[in-house]
Formats: structure tokens, sequence, C-alpha cells
């Protein structure tokens, strides 16, 4: 067992730490978020999950965004929990025959703080869906500087268009550059390596399929950032394990001794849980080494309970001193906490050391 | 309506004109061929459906390749169509409460022709499934000249990994270099342009996705046929018309003087049609004009009963003379049939001149 120390202070942030965006919404969940050092602080970027408020407990209401004025306006649409022809069982979704919604719409919001524990959340939305491929909501970034600029990558939630994995690049974080799909329908988990790999860049992604194949983790490269190729599976699911159901990256990878050491998520369909896998150096699509048993896994009531039960989440990473890293992660798709973890510690499980 | 000349030696090649590629099995279909003239010749690449024989009416048997040992293997699962735990009602799969099997697998397979039309079926398989991206199959190649050589872009059909849109080249339709996955998955219906449109390679595909979205038709770019990017929704499935299922797109598109003409098929749940699309010449991310109506759709006995009923599949043309073209097209998932249209009743019908 990986000695991994949860922050006393968790959850961090919670849904009544945040100024709602829009009148007559509320926040559902604030959670999987990314993390980068920015201005001498220690930053989260935050996924805030909202829905308007609905007139009474038998209704629900599924939010989306409507791009066609050319302006961002928030609509809905509203079921009621009496109808039979829908299905309310998952809190995040309504589902008819051969449709479904979301139950929340989210966007990102910067969180500060000076030493990684305590942070005061932005009264505003720092990134908001910004078009039709976003248009149910932009989901769990990873934030990585990389050459004079700051990549946030994320999921883009669409009626039209499923899920895919967007880009964003800012070197200010008040100015936002669009970088459109990179990784088409169903993807996502996506983060880009912090530095180039023999001239090339590198991201994880996570495609999904629908009637054949298992959300395996793929590996990619690039010259531009903007044009991928060289798609491989890179870890597939294993049966019978932990990381049985699917298979995603956390944040950003970062650079060991030993190689390249990328936290991921795994799901054996009862939990969410934290492993890491070790990637060589010079080859990224090569893996040395793969946890069998996961780092960290919902353990404290905030994971257990929550909007979606059961989930540890990371997708944000900093690092700290004395080779150490904060992981922060989302807890039962509702809170942000964080815990510590020794890289030292990881690598010998991973090596077998 | 415009002028479609179906020939009249439809069907041009049907199961029975096809060897078995292995001992013990048999042709499902011949169907969805890509098209290019090659050595005076003017050559299909048909996509040859097979399955073990099974050993009585009561069993399906659905065949898969094994790589696990280097070598290529086939290998099948089996299933009696008397146990309640298997649906077999579409021909083309079994499927059990939480997977999908499928009852068929393909290789690719050049037929040859002086006209167009009487066309002689090689013996032997000119492309096999590969790798473990394609050990359930490969399907509806697109073939097309660019450069010195030949593309071809097909399904790659996998257990692992579900459908992706992986490349072939060839110089002499001898040997052929694998350029790995170009669309991850779900991803099918993938054609490259003949040529370079400002300096960039362009091509069509069709993202699948599973909970939200609709299968529409996406273009791409890319420097080098490898890395692609700027991936854009092209054209959405029209709810209420013959495309309000799933769009895809045809062979690659022609150039003419009024633009990229790219044909292309939708379905509306009950049949497959074929329409076409007519992109700007500079800039084809943009979409001039779109048929209304399908410009062929299942008439013909042969089309409307087979293996899968009702489907005119088109990823096959060669440019004819005076201004016409053939296309050849899988008819109901089982037989290569084709049409003669002239480019000029098209583009009239699609400016509404």
């Amino acid at each position: 067992m990986i000695p991994v120390r949860r922050f006393k202070e968790n959850p961090l942030i919670t849904p009544k730490d945040i100024v709602p965006s829009t009148p007559g919404v509320r926040v559902l969940g604030a959670f999987n978020p990314g993390a980068f050092v920015w201005n001498y602080e220690m930053c989260m970027l935050v996924r805030v999950s909202e829905a308007p408020i609905p007139p009474d407990p038998d209704t629900v209401i599924a939010p989306y965004f409507d791009f066609s004025s050319g302006e961002r306006q928030l609509k809905s649409w509203t079921f009621s929990r009496k109808d039979p022809a829908y299905d309310f069982s998952d809190t995040r979704l309504v589902k008819s025959r051969d449709r479904t919604w979301i139950t929340s719409a989210s966007h990102l919001r910067i969180a500060r703080s000076k030493d990684g524990i305590h942070f005061k959340v932005d009264d505003k939305p720092t990134l908001w869906p910004a078009n039709e491929y976003e248009n149910l909501g932009i989901e769990d970034p990873r934030v990585v500087y990389l050459e004079d600029r700051y990549l946030i990558t994320f999921s883009a939630i669409s009626r039209d268009h499923g899920v895919c994995s967007n880009l964003v690049t800012t070197q200010d974080w008040k100015t936002f550059e669009h970088r459109g799909v990179l990784f088409v329908p169903d993807n996502k988990d996506i983060c880009i390596f912090p530095a180039r790999v023999k001239d090339r860049y590198i991201a994880l992604h996570r495609p999904s399929t629908s009637m054949l194949g298992m959300p395996n983790l793929w590996i990619a490269e690039s010259d531009d950032l903007v044009h991928w190729g060289r798609h491989e599976c890179l870890l597939k699911v294993r049966p019978g394990q932990w990381d049985s159901a699917r298979v995603g990256c956390g944040p950003a990878p970062i650079l060991t001794d030993e190689g390249w050491l990328a936290f991921y998520h795994g799901s054996d369909n009862t939990n969410y849980y934290m492993g890491a896998v070790l990637l060589d150096r010079d080859n990224p699509y090569r893996v040395i080494a793969r946890s069998e048993d996961p780092i960290f896994q919902p353990v404290e009531l905030y994971e257990k309970e929550g909007f979606f039960a059961n989930v540890v989440f990371c997708n944000g990473l900093i690092e700290s001193w004395g080779g150490r890293v904060f992981l922060y992660y989302g807890a039962a798709d509702m809170c942000c906490a964080g815990v510590e973890v020794k890289v030292k510690d990881v690598l010998d499980d991973l090596l077998k050391r």
C-alpha cells in the first residue's frame, strides 16, 4: 500500500463555496479540477456544474446553451418525475427510450490558493461553453504549462455531436484562444504532456465506443498541437481488476528518473479509483509498469456520497517539495479534494522495489 | 429527378462469384466496393464478408482473427439460435444483454474489368485484416490516387477497440504500407480528397457517438496524411428527411467547375440512400449545396433484398467520358452494382439550375 495523505481540510471546495453563474441557477457540483501554478498561486480550474432551480421537487430541468443568436443563451428542457416515459435513476441523466438529456451544464472556474489547501473560488466563470460543440457544457479540464502558454484540454458535451476533446490556450488567464476539436466524438479525458518527446507533442485520450470495444486509454502525437496522429491503444481495461470497466488519463504526466509517470482513473462499475502507469521517457508508447492495485479509492464520506457516489477522479496535479505531488480530485462528482503522495513511493510500487 | 442509369448487367458481382478465402468458410457478401483505375483496367476493391459454414441451421458462428501468435488465425464463437440469452434479429449481429458479436468477417479483394461492367474477381484476398485493430474485419474501402500512390481507407472492426478508420497505401497493388489508425473509435466512412486544397490534405469521416449526438459527417485536414486536425462537423442529419438517421461520405469527391462534388449516403432507418453535396473548391469546409432528394435509392430486387435489406451504399467512383461518372455501390449488403450519372445533372439539381 502506498502512503497517501488526504488533506485534513478535505473537501477543499464544495458547491456551497460557489457563487452561481446566472440568476435562477443553483450549483450542483464543484469537482474534477485541473491544477496549475499561476502568478505565485496554486490554482485549480474547477468544473462547476449547474442547473436551473426547479419549481418543485417533482420537476427535473436539463439545461443547454443556445448559440443560434450568436450569443450564448441558457435554455432548458423540463421533465416531470411522474412521467413514466422517462428514466431518472441516474442523477446525472434523464433518459427516454431513444434519447438522453443531461441534468446539469458545466463551466470552468479558477480557485486560487497560497498553500494548495485553502482555496478562494472566483465569483465568475473563467471559461464558458463557447460553441455548438460545447452546448451541454465543458467538463474535466486538464491544465498543463507548455512552451510559454497554458493548455487547457477538456470534454466538450454537445447535443448534436456527443462528447469530444477540445483545446483552449491562454497566457494570462484572461484571454483564451479556442483551438477547436482535437479528438472527435466520443472522446474524453485528454491530457497533453508538459514537454515534447523527441520533438513531438504527446497526448493521452480516451475514445468511447458504442457496440463493440471497451473504453480504453489511447496515446497520440502531434507536431503542432492541432493535427494528431499515430493513435494507438496504450492501456486496456483489465477484466476482473479495479480497472475492468473503463480507464482514462488523470492529469498531465510528470517526468521522473524512471520515465513518464501518469496517474489514471479506472472503474469496475462500482467505484472510480486512481492508479498510475509508467511510460518510457523516450518512447511513451511503451508501458514500463502499471499499478496492480489502486493508489487511492473512495473511502471518506465525501467520496462515497455525493451527486454520483463512490468516485475519486483526479485530473489535477501540482508538484510540491521533497519529491511530493499534490493530487487534486473530484469526490463523488460533487466536491474538490486533495491528497499528497511521494513520487518515489509510487515508483517503488510500480517497479516492485 | 436526376437521370440515373443502372447498369443492365446489375448486380455486377454476387457472392457466387467469389472463391472463399479459407477452407470451411462461405461467402455471405461481396459489396460496398471502392473503385479505381489500375494498369489500364477499371477495378473495384470489394468488401468480401465470410463466415465459417455452420454445421446446422440452428447454429450461428461469429468469426474473428487472432493475432496473439504473431500470425493471423481464423477463430470463432458459436451460438445456438435456440438460446434465449441471444438476440439474432439483425442478421449482421448476435447480441446478448451486454455484448455484441459480428456474424461475418470481411477482407478486401480486387475485381478487374476492361469496361467497368464485366468484372473478374481475384481468387485470393488483396488485403487481409492485419492487426488487433482489425480483428473482426476490414470494411467499406475508399480508394483514391494521390501523389504517386493509391490510398485505401477503410473501417477497421475490433473486438477490443470498436470501429476505427485506418489507412493503407500501395503503389503496385502487391505490397501495402499500413499507416495505422487515422481516426479513433468509433469512426467509419472515411475518404481522402484526390488532391490537396491549399496545400492541405482533406478527409471526410464519420464519428459515431453513444449516448448523445447523431452520426453526422465531419471534415478534417492534414499536412502528412497521418496527423489530422481542424475537425468540424460538415453535414448534420436532417430530421424528417431521407438522411435523418445517419450520414456518411461516399467515394472521394471529384473536382468540378462548381467545386468539390461529394456523393454521400444517408439513412432514415428504413433505407440507405445516395445523395450529394457540393463543397467550396478552395475551402471544402464550406457547403455550397446539398441534395434535397436522394439521387438514387433501393428500387431493384437486389437492392431491396439481401443480407441487410433496402440498402444502396456507394463508396466507389470512376470518372467516365462525356462528363459521366460510374458509381459503384453495395446493394443490400450482398452484391456490387453500378449506375451511371452525368455530373452536370447532379450539379444542376444541387444548384437548382
